[in-house]
């Protein structure tokens, strides 16, 4: 290999005609988005500007935009001369009046906002729509046409862009990192997703890196990096670098179409070779490096303060026109300076010649239907979960590995749907660790790297993806997603925190888009699987334990987020099934991985999981009357701590009415008003009582349980447990017991709130104080938990 | 430049004897981690192993293990050579009987442990409490001395190295990659800390990228890339690396000793260059790439499958003990391949001839003051807050910018530590953004790269760290605290989020050192300073909005967290002193950085950030009345908006008694047996009421109010408003409306709850329907705030 790899071609691909043409587009675009920074009327500047004309407050973001457009112009010539299903993620999504110029020059924004019609009136509204109160956000958010990727949280285009391709054999995504991104660990650890991209089934990212120079007051890293370094660390990343460096306009055009010839070419040869000869290794694809100036074509100078080419371009580069009047020249000489009437008919209509630049129909990429994913998503052929039903022939006898099963139906997930290959499973290295290997009996981790004899379920053609980065995960899972297809994210519990952020703005996009746009169509659901929970870290420990993404997640609007503690195998099954037929949803499932009673056969989990919640008959003794107490679990830990906690209560003081409630779908607890899956009042009332004592087992943080019911009429008598950040390596049991959450501390919280127990709670309190104590030093001495613990059963 | 520059180093430095010991040492190291894992009893083999020997549940991490005491051992070799101050951070966490065993056989872990002591019945305890319940973790957790990381969650550790060697000159850090860690996206970040990294006043970072080959069930990216790529990426990255490959315990010395002896050389020049001969630029630092098998001298095979360079090195190798008794002989056989009569006395001890290779005193690892940098840990020294204060000689009429006055204070802080150099600020380019430049005129943005001569505020010896990485911002301030400095991060409050998961980490870390572990000593909190909040995002828009960050941190230990909501400059200044001034917390400033009114003069501040709440009684009327009605609020925006609220209705409805209370330090609404600040049911009933309405105002998700107060007498009757997640790009105080948390909602709640108001409601209802109107009319005509709005004052 010789490195380093990298090239500034020197061939002029442009003709004169060609050139002209190409620069003037770029005009438009640039001219349309100083527009949007500044103007209320006078889009063609027909008459001289005046204030009246400019928005009383400036915001937006020039500084990335002209580079933008200079991007989106080149692809546009790509797509239309090679006929290329191209689509466009814009990582310095700031830069959100460069995608809207060049979805209204191209015809798309018209189309999905007939309103902003392809004229001088429809130029007015788009200019004064911008960042306008009741009008568009400044950032490349849901309601840009051929967004899948808003770039307000900088890290994630990359990763989304490479989701955006998998098994879209076809599809090419340009994606611009802008060199602020670079900086993010979650866009440096994206860079390796060409380790998992098959070029014989999958299509191709085409990054642009660009070296724009600045962040909001600093200059950037990379952009700071000498050639060699920059072309030495993307070779070392797997890619083939081209530079395009400069700030003439003319030359860059030439050098940027060089760049853009051979870079599609070179995909082109890639494919070929992965497709005709079967080569099937990884490929070296091609990077472009943009170095250009940042705010390149607005003013250098704004009262002898450099602005191009320097960081204060970044947002508004003139500004206080109201108090500096003679600054409106200054803007309106900007504008003039792209020469609008060589660009744009009286009547504001793009030249004709120019409008020919543009692709037509779905090639345009404002018209790009995989920006649009949910119009071409399919459903998911599912096989009938019930055929994967653990038997329970009496509850708490059987034992089962509840993601095991699980991972029986996926695997049949991903064999129904092989053809349409439109299904994916994602996570950090942990499918086996999380029992969902029956995967590998039907396909195999991706894989591009080099193989070794003993290697196991590693191929080119997998379909379940492996890398130790959440947010690469994430990102891949959010782009495969937008993009029309199915997939599901399993994690450890405590890890997936690290994509807190990501999930945040993947909420935000769907709260939007379902709500607000009506022609995005619904999307496949953003599946979690969380295991190897905070109750079973036998290996770990304290580090490891951390349930407190539900938290995190109901802070979001309740159109979006659902969360299932399914608490055995055959509740698993039925809420993932659900999870599966879902759209527009975030659905989290808490489950664990270890061998577990099994409490509900296929028919009773069916009737459960589609309620939400219900009393467990089979574990309360309150038949036709009412109960003492209610023992309520969410969980699976909690579940099994809770009947343990019944079945001992049930012995030690026979006539204690309980009822056992028991909540599959967390969202049942908070009102109807709040969460679609909520009880009314009534419904919650009839299940909880209206003054008996509650005892709830909670699998996380116990507050939350309060913060979904503190308006339900039994609140105040409701006594939570939970995870209470107490933790260490230590045995399962112990985790309960030092969290007040094992079945002795609930008996315990039982026999304190029933007043009516007398003398049998004296006694009942030193028969759990012993065996709080035996459990203690029986662990001290042998490092595992009591016998009667591990191997306790449901006796009734 | 040539690249790749990378070597094999083909001295071999080592004599006989020295190889022999070093190598009889590293298999006392491996001795001890199997041991570890493995054994309850008969630690030294006196007699054959039984099943009683061998602890019930084996748990643990042998797979990378054996790499890390080979790489412990070459760096013993060069501290005691070269009388080095070196530090060693354990990427790999869960390696964790690596860093037990070699500290036990330094002698460190004997002295902060006294009764492991360093003999045979030391020995048995090292074993047994490893893993076990009420002994230590199975990771490099707080208890294990010597370790500022315990990286169980993968990402963080070169991020920690590089802020341990800020400002320490002569300090190394060697800091070990695993091949999984350098998948994550905040490793991938922080390698470009080098950029950041002066070699005339900070120390170095030796990493070491143990290409161990395979993650859980996988291989690892690293692994299965060529050595030219791996030189080219590392190379590009700014790095000089030197590769180590093999499996031969001799040769594998002898390369290791060489690279050592090259990169610590390699330190040596650079730090002579940088401190004799003032070069000002960038090095490249030594950088080691180490290959060797993982589970390396563990069993090859178990049964016939493979385990030795394999993932099934990963946990422990040799399971079912108990089912498989036959399996007693391979560990045993494993355990004497070690030779363990070799390195030990029959009383346990280690021969004193290999007791002579580790370094002495503060020079071992385990004992170096900066891995418990509460040892080091020197006061701030910090100006006079109060000489910051904003004038305010009337509540509400002076404007100011809070965070801007908060940065001359800093700038004092910087400069009164100027020469201790232990005082740096964090954050992701936003310094000037958010408004903190006064600290430009003190110091500069810490720059190692070219410089331009526009450029302002970039220095190598700048003390303001700035990459557009939140992780490697939170990373290099936790290894800069860790090692016994101060600081801070400021922030965008929605992108804090991006260190959801580092903040766990931290916070558990010092949990468990506080309250657990008294030879660590307490070490500078973790201030964060959240701005640029939800409330202003007037250029950005929905991705820019969330305030949830506070919810998260809640769901930690009590003991460690501090939750601050400054409502204006001089409030905002108090706080700041007593963040500075404390010890073992995060504390969390949430900030406003816009000109907003001041209410309190500096007297008047200080009363109120003592007691964390308070009455305003100069805003209130209930003055020697029962109040009608009590408003809440806690945040800048949510204050002005009461504030306003409480003006306007006093107008309206010039009889109602408003009893106006704001909270800056949140946690005292908690519970105080929930909090140590929290207040006692007697004081929260003298200030909240027991039975009035009370409106809150609260910066972030309503919900957290509740969460903190549903066990308060006057619960019932509370009702929060707060940002419900609606948002979008529009102006100030569109924001407050959309989210109802502004002054015409806040009066309308009022009034719906104050049943006695009869007629004048519905006169009241009518006129705050119409300035509602009124607003939505004017935003949509002038993209701006009514004027009355904007130019609002306090009219009292």
């Amino acid at each position: 290999m010789s490195i380093p790899a990298y090239a500034t071609i020197e061939t002029r691909p442009l003709g004169g005609v060609e050139l002209g043409r190409l620069d003037a587009y770029w005009r438009a675009a640039n001219y349309l988005s100083v527009g949007q920074i500044y103007l209320l009327d006078n889009p063609l500047l027909a008459r001289s500007l005046e204030l009246k004309d400019v928005k009383p407050r400036l915001l937006g973001h020039w500084g990335t935009t002209p580079g933008l457009n200079f991007i989106y112009l080149h692809c546009n010539r790509v797509i239309q001369r090679d006929d290329l299903d191209m689509i466009f993620i814009t990582g310095p999504g700031h830069g959100g009046p460069a995608l809207v110029a060049n979805t209204w020059l191209e015809g798309s924004y018209s189309e999905f906002y007939p309103d902003v019609t392809p004229d001088a009136d429809g130029m007015r509204k788009l200019f004064r729509q911008f960042s306008f109160p009741g009008g568009i956000p400044s950032h490349v958010a849901p309601e840009i046409p051929g967004s899948i990727h808003e770039g307000g949280e900088l890290g994630y285009s990359l990763a989304h862009a490479f989701g955006a391709v998998f098994d879209n054999p076809e599809l090419i995504a340009c994606c611009v990192v802008g060199d602020g991104e670079a900086e993010t660990g979650p866009l440096a650890a994206a860079w390796h997703s060409t380790k998992f991209l098959n070029p014989a089934r999958d299509g191709a990212v085409l990054p642009v890196l660009h070296l724009n120079g600045y962040k909001i007051a600093n200059p950037s890293l990379f952009a700071r990096m000498g050639r060699d370094e920059l072309a030495s660390l993307f070779t070392g990343y797997g890619y083939e670098p081209l530079f395009v460096e400069g700030c003439e306009p003319e030359p860059m055009h030439q050098s940027m179409a060089a760049a853009m010839d051979a870079a599609v070419e070179r995909i082109r040869q890639i494919r070929q070779q992965a497709r005709d000869g079967g080569e099937r290794g990884r490929a070296r694809w091609p990077l472009i490096i943009l170095r250009s100036p940042k705010g390149w074509t607005g003013p250098k100078e704004v009262e002898g303060r450099k602005v191009e080419d320097f960081w204060r371009a970044h947002q508004v580069p003139i500004t206080g026109l109201d108090r500096h009047p003679e600054r409106l020249q200054l803007l309106e000489d900007w504008m003039l300076s792209y020469r609008p009437r060589e660009l744009f008919t009286e009547q504001g209509e793009l030249l004709p010649e120019l409008a020919a630049l543009a692709p037509a129909g779905e090639r345009r990429m404002g018209a790009n239907p995989h920006a649009n994913g949910g119009s071409l998503l399919r459903d998911l052929s599912l096989p009938d979960y019930r055929d994967y039903a653990v038997m329970v022939e009496e509850p708490g006898r059987t034992r089962a590995e509840a993601t095991r099963v699980m991972g029986q139906l996926l695997r049949d997930v991903m064999r129904a749907n092989r053809k349409r290959a439109n299904f994916r499973v994602f996570g950090p290295d942990e499918t086996s660790s999380n029992r969902l290997d029956a995967l590998f009996e039907e396909t195999a981790r991706t894989w591009m790297e080099p193989r070794l004899p003993e290697d196991e379920h590693l191929a080119p053609d997998g379909r379940v993806m492996e890398i130790l980065s959440e947010h690469t995960c994430q990102g891949w899972l959010e782009g495969y997603l937008l993009t029309g297809r199915h997939g599901l994210f399993s994690c450890y519990e405590a890890f997936i925190h690290i994509v807190d952020s990501m999930f945040n703005q993947h909420a935000k996009w769907l709260k939007v888009a379902g709500s607000e746009i009506p022609w995005r169509r619904p999307i496949a659901s953003l599946n979690y699987l969380l295991t190897s929970h905070v109750w079973r870290q036998d290996h770990n420990g304290f580090s490891h334990q951390d349930p407190g993404f539900i938290d995190h997640v109901v802070n979001k609007k309740a159109d979006v987020i659902r969360v299932y503690l399914p608490p055995d195998a055959n509740t698993l099954l039925h809420v993932t099934d659900t999870c599966l037929r879902s759209r527009n949803f975030i659905n989290v499932i808490v489950a664990g991985k270890q061998p577990q009673p099994q409490w509900l056969d296929m028919d009773a989990a069916i009737k459960h999981c589609s309620a939400g919640v219900g009393i467990w008959q089979w574990a309360s003794n309150d038949q036709g009357a009412e109960p003492d107490v209610v023992m309520a679990c969410a969980g699976d830990v909690p579940t099994l701590e809770t009947l343990a906690a019944v079945a001992y209560l049930r012995e030690l003081v026979p006539d204690l009415k309980i009822r056992v409630i028991n909540v599959v779908d967390l969202m049942t607890l908070q009102h109807h008003t709040e969460h679609p899956h909520g009880l009314n009042d009534r419904e919650f009332d009839t299940l909880f009582t209206t003054d008996k004592p509650v005892i709830f087992a909670y699998h996380g943080y116990p507050w939350l349980i309060h913060r979904l019911t503190y308006r339900r009429t039994n609140h105040a008598n409701l006594h939570v447990r939970g995870y209470k950040e107490e933790g260490t390596t230590t045995t399962p049991f112990d985790m309960a017991v030092r969290n007040d959450i094992d079945r002795f501390h609930l008996a315990s919280d039982v026999i304190d709130r029933v007043p009516r127990l007398g003398y049998l709670a004296a006694h009942a309190r030193q028969v759990i104080r012993d065996k709080l104590i035996e459990h203690r030093e029986y662990i001290r001495r042998y490092g595992q938990d009591l016998p009667e613990v591990l191997e306790w059963e449901w006796p009734y």
